[in-house]
This record gives structure tokens, sequence and C-alpha cells, in this order.
């Protein structure tokens, strides 16, 4: 079947997009092929589309009559520039418009959405979440990482590592006792005092640790070392943000898995 | 733009499904929205389909042309059931066969896809991970619990309820002193015991939990309570697997946001 017949058939189901009102969505992470058809759909009924650093400059082609706002936040201002995105929705959805809010991976994790959604709410807008495969998952897919695995863990930890250090910090020793592996995002610039904080909590540093960088796109890199030896690993091997960090036992079936994963590249 | 000119764009982007190899592919949280363009790639070019229960037959509709065998896993004899699933993925794969594994929500989240992907490592099959959104967030999006939200979490938990009380269940008190929201996949049938173990783990009983069942389907249905009230809550109001239990602060933003939702549906 081809896919323009395929997607024709599931249409039916999906929602319109009305005028004024915000669609607050996820673009995954990072390769078109994670799009959601909802995230699809949104971007061929938009008028307005506003996105981040993390989105694939080729799936706003999709949109080719929506206004584009690019309202990225690397390189700090954040909270300055959130004030700034949530009254740009708010204008744009004031004055009629289908509004798209683009973010990479998911919305509503590590992604600010709650508060874009809060303040949507507030002004009487209209709104919606559409989620995106987030990019813990996408990345970990992309390497080959499971994230969970019969026989070594029951649980998996997202955390977010852009605070480390800081007094409104997590609680890293905690989740280090949980024995589950952790995910952090945005953590690579405090390697150095993750890394530190998960040992303090017990962790053994031969524990594996991945840091996956631009998972999912061509410049798709993976560094793969332990506790002890990642932070020297990373910095040895250029690796810049954004990185994902793995960290536990999960991170050891990538070697298994890899024989596999070069017979597929020579076939 | 039209949906179908919207993938006619972005089709060369995604990848060709070889005779012979495995896709194992997450449909996401129930709707038809949340599928990826990876996944509904997949179905179109698809041979066979091996499926769970999880997965909304609608989206079988896409694959009309391939052999559909349901391979779902309710009702206990998971581990004889699961090694037939393997068998079955890989002597489909032995014919020469497109052969796609669909599995609700992701395939590497409690879903075993890593214990498949193992089995066809070691079988010599080629492989590949197409990630979905996975249940919890699909869910929390779905009825308007952000899974983070600044000023409340820096972290959150995702867990497996299905072994609690047994030998080697996780360690449910080291998970509530992270003081982070944790979400428990197929914890319905043990909510006694989780609940006991969390407020053993030092949660107070006021701690808000929701109970979301079926979610992002028709049949969607959520309950809004505390750790002391939610086994008699959930109970009261006849929920049934399969169920989503978020335990955390998070819960109550949804409160805040529940006003905008009535408009939305009056409008």
């Amino acid at each position: 079947m081809k896919l323009e017949q395929a997607i024709a058939r599931l249409a039916p189901v999906l929602d319109e997009f009305q005028p004024g009102h915000v669609w607050l969505a996820g673009a995954g992470p990072g390769n078109a092929g994670a799009l959601t058809l909802d995230v699809l759909s949104a971007l061929a009924q938009a008028d307005a589309v506003v996105y981040d650093a993390l989105v694939d400059g080729s799936v706003l082609n999709v949109a080719p009559n929506a206004e584009l706002h690019f309202m990225g936040k690397r390189g700090g201002r954040e909270s300055v520039r959130q004030d700034e995105i949530t009254a740009q929705l708010i204008a744009l959805a004031g004055l009629g418009k289908r509004v798209l809010r683009l973010k990479g991976g998911d919305p509503y994790i590590f992604g600010r959405g709650g508060e874009e959604a809060l303040a949507l709410a507030r002004a009487g807008i209209p709104y919606r979440i559409l989620p995106g495969v987030t990019s813990a998952f996408g990345a970990m897919a992309s390497v080959g990482i499971p994230a969970t695995m019969r026989g070594i863990n029951k649980a998996i930890i997202l955390a977010t590592g852009h605070a480390a250090g800081s007094p409104e910090d997590l609680d890293w020793a905690a989740l280090a006792k949980t024995g589950q592996p952790i995910v952090v995002y945005m953590g690579l610039k405090n390697l150095s005092r993750i890394v530190a904080s998960l040992l303090e909590g017990g962790l053994n540093s031969s524990t594996p640790v991945a840091v996956v960088m631009a998972a999912t796109t061509p410049d798709e890199r993976i560094v793969i070392s332990n506790l002890g030896g990642i932070e020297q690993a990373a910095l040895a091997a250029g690796i810049a943000s954004p990185a994902l960090i793995v960290v536990g036992e999960i991170v050891s079936m990538r070697a298994e898995l890899t024989d596999l994963a070069a017979r597929m590249r020579s076939a």
C-alpha cells in the first residue's frame, strides 16, 4: 500500500485544527520518521509554527504556508525568553490563527510544556497536548540500549541535569540508591558534578555509562565508558550538547546487540 | 497543505523495509494519531504483522495485504508465550517476509522489546527498533498531567507493578525516597501492595494519585484521589486493566488546567 493511501485511511480519525487554538506538540528525537500523524497533520493545517532549536528544519517543509517563528532557547536567558514565547503564543492565537508550538522530544518532559499550558489556560486560550517520542527513549532505540530489560531493571528514571550543583538541584544520591538506570537530559555541562553525586550515592565507578549526542540524526555519536571514566571519554571524543547520559547496567546490553548492527550495515 | 502531499514530502527520508528483516515497533498509547510516520510506513510495507492486545485494530487497516498474527499476552502464560512470539518472528523472517512486530506503547519500555531484539540478534535476523510514544506519557498528555513541571519535579520514574510483592520486586521505598513522581505500568492488580510500600517509604497518604484507564481511546477514564484513598476510589469507579497509576504532586496540576478543558469541550 502506498503511504498516501495509508494516511488517507487514517485521516478521518485525526482532529481538525480550530482557528484560535494552540497545539503544544513534540517533534520527537530528531528524525522525521519519529513524527506522529497528529503532528504531521498539525503542521499541514497550522497558520503559525513556533519552534525551537531541537526541531529538524526538514519537517517545516510540510508547513509551507505557515508563518515560522524560531524561538530557540539555546545559550541561556531562559526565564526571559519563556515569557516571550508564551506571550507570542497567546498573541498569535488571539489573532485567530491555528498555532502550532513545536518542540523537540515531548512537550511535557523537560520541555516547559506544563508552563506553557498553564499560561494558555490562564489566558483562556484553548490548547491541546500532542505527545512526541521523548528524546531519551528515541535516543536509546536508535543506539540499541533497551530502556528496560527483564533481569536487569524494573524501573527507569528520567532526570534533568541542568540544575546540577545549584540549590534547587535534585537528590542524585537518592536516585542512585534506587538501583535503577538513570537517563539525564541536559546534563553534559554538569557531567562532573552528576558523576560525583551518583558515586556519593553509592553507585560503583564501574557502572556502565553511555553519552549519546544528536541522537537519530546523521550527526549521532555515542561514547561508552563507566562512571569513573565517562567524563574524560566524552571530552576526548569531543561530545557536545545536546546529549543524553544513560547510567546503568542496561547500557551493557548494547555490546551484546552490536554484532547484529554490524551485520545490518553490511547487508 | 493536504495530508497526502505532506507525507509525500517526507517519504524520501523514510527507510525501505527489506525482506527478511524484523522491525520491532511501538504503536503508542492507543489512538491512531500517535502512530509515528515510521510505523505507518512499516505497516504499509509489511508482509506480516505480529501484534498484541494493546494495538488498536483500526491501525491494521493500513496493512490490508499483510498476514495478521495476533499474539496478545493478556491473562498470564507470559514466559511460554514470549518464546512462541520470538519463534514466530524468526520463522516469518526466515521465509523472507518483511515482519512488523507491533506493540502498544514503546517496545523498549516494559514491552519485552529488549528480549525480542536479543533473540533476533542471536538468530542472525536483521532488525530495527521503531520507538513509539510510551503509554505513560501518552496517557499523561491525554488527561492533562504534565510529566515534569518547574517548581515541582526535576525527574520522573517509570516503574512496572507486575512483580509487586514477589521476591524479584523492585525497592518501592527507595523510589519513594527520591521525592520524584512515579508512574506505574501494569500495577492495578497490585495497587494495594504498591500503595503500602510507598507509604512505608515515607510518602504521605495525602500525596495525589491518578489512575488512568484506556488512555487516549474513547473508553478513557481517570480517577483522582490520594495515596490513602486511591484503592477504594479505583474500585468504586470500576477501573480495569490496562491502567496507569501516577503518584506525585504533578497530579494536582490537572485541576488547575481543568477549567480550560471544560471551555474547550463547550467550544
